[in-house]
């Protein structure tokens, strides 16, 4: 069976998360970096995925990734898949971590299907940075969207940094911006990250919308005014992922193009959070972001 | 001497502070809500002032206020000025209180100038909600601003909540709209104030810009990516003075204008953190404030 053309393939876990909210719990349901950015991705342009899941992650979810036109060429296997477990406080600002079990991605070697490697746009979600690097070295032609976690800012500060200096655009949140630079200020924060050499640093704040950096230029996106937010697990997951399609659909990487991609990157994050892991994102179509889209264009005008 | 016609009135304190930042400190310097809000209205039409400062309020400063269009004729004088000693954080955020000695402020009654009663615009900053309630009493053809601060809410909930029911747009930090509503979401929190009867809510978030919620209506505006504040003491108040003054000067209070007055507020208060008290506040001009604004305009276009 022939493959499909991909538009831009992105690194990232694929994991069995136990989460809990203010508004409920489910268990062994489907997540990982991965999994939220190509289903983001897919309502954009076609992604493929390098990534590894276990004998225990279910079928029919692959099933689900398939129906949207995910490539699953670089999917390695293993026995046992990673698994998160946590919980968010009322504010929902910050994901608790109670146990996380590395089994499929510990001495995760990726496996990246040659017709991956002259991609145009490449997206390393979070994950352990020496795997990042590795497939940035294999995909020298992308344009390099890479996003991690405070995890990696903590244990992994040197092989973090060495993959960001492969990046074009870096996204972290607010608090990994101030973490990774050392600057309170997010507009410092910003400025140190982009002496490091990337073309554009996209700090996420949650319910404070996005900032976009880049030389001599700023951009601010609002946040969707989301009252009911259920679970925020992914939401920077499918962020990264949304922005990095939306680029790959245009072709272009231009500063205008980027901010673009950001508003359609916080349009599919605003719906994510608002069911439990992939329920909502799955279902999402063009119409209902574009909706959001326009909301955005509105609540900014003056 | 005739009086200048006022185009908005502003109650609110005249103080003496005491400031320590990370970026150094200031003692006996110029402050209060209606001090930093008249100032800052003073670059938009002609506001007057109610208020009280004792015979320790250096004579040189009123003379500031007044070579910038004040009209003082509410100033009432006691013995000794209001006085608040307070610091800030690394991260500025928030205001931490060493000492609070009301002085003039304790038992003020607020002598109102016939010719203020018949004003359009109002705003009650941040002083004791009796004597807010006691002025808007006695305009009552104006169109009403009403910012507070945590203190009130914790202490004087009651009265707080009267003084804001004659209140047509109520200005909170999002600390205080949370704290007010016992909602942690902001949109929420807007909303359970909205539902107490004013056509507007405005959120200040500082560093993440402001909201503005009215019927059926959001906006956000951006904050001004500012690299360098020095003391955010007053930003608050300048807001609320700039907005006030913006819609006077406007003769409006429709929402289209009303965003228009946020982000000229936004301007204004990002300039008036750029140094200590009332300095870099006094001299300001409409130029500057407009360069902002254009920034405002560029930073959010997509």
């Amino acid at each position: 069976m022939p493959n499909k053309k991909t538009d831009l393939v992105i690194l990232g876990t694929i994991a069995l998360d136990d989460i809990k909210t203010p508004f409920g719990s489910v268990s062994s349901v489907p997540g990982g970096s991965a999994t939220y950015a190509a289903i983001a991705a897919s309502h954009f342009a076609v992604p493929g995925v390098i990534s590894i899941a276990g004998k225990d992650f279910p079928p029919a979810q692959l099933v689900k990734l398939k129906s949207r036109g995910i490539n699953l060429e670089g999917l390695s296997k293993a026995d046992k898949t990673f698994r998160w477990k946590g919980y968010y406080e009322f504010d929902m600002n910050e994901a608790k971590t109670l146990e996380t079990k590395l089994n499929s991605i510990e001495n995760y070697a990726p496996e990246i299907p040659l017709a991956y490697q002259s991609t145009k746009f490449l997206l390393l979600s979070n994950i352990d940075p020496k795997v990042q690097i590795k497939v940035a070295a294999s995909c020298l032609k992308a344009f390099v969207v890479l996003d991690t976690m405070n995890y990696w800012i903590k244990h992994s500060r040197k092989k973090l940094t060495e993959a960001m200096k492969m990046a074009d655009l870096i996204v972290l949140n607010d608090a990994e911006a101030r973490q990774f630079s050392v600057e309170v200020n997010l507009v410092k924060a910003a400025k140190a990250i982009l002496r490091m050499g990337p073309k554009y640093v996209v700090i996420k704040k949650g319910e404070h919308g996005a900032l976009l950096f880049s030389e001599g230029k700023h951009f601010s996106a609002p946040a969707y005014p989301l009252e009911e937010a259920k679970d925020p697990t992914g939401a920077g997951d499918s962020f990264a992922g949304t922005l990095t399609a939306y680029l790959a659909s245009q072709g272009k990487t231009d500063e205008k193009t980027v901010r673009k991609a950001i508003i359609s990157a916080s349009s599919v994050a605003s719906y994510c959070t608002e069911d439990f892991s992939i329920n909502k994102l799955i279902k999402l179509n063009k119409k209902l972001i574009e909706e959001r889209y326009d909301i955005f264009k509105e609540i900014r005008k003056f």
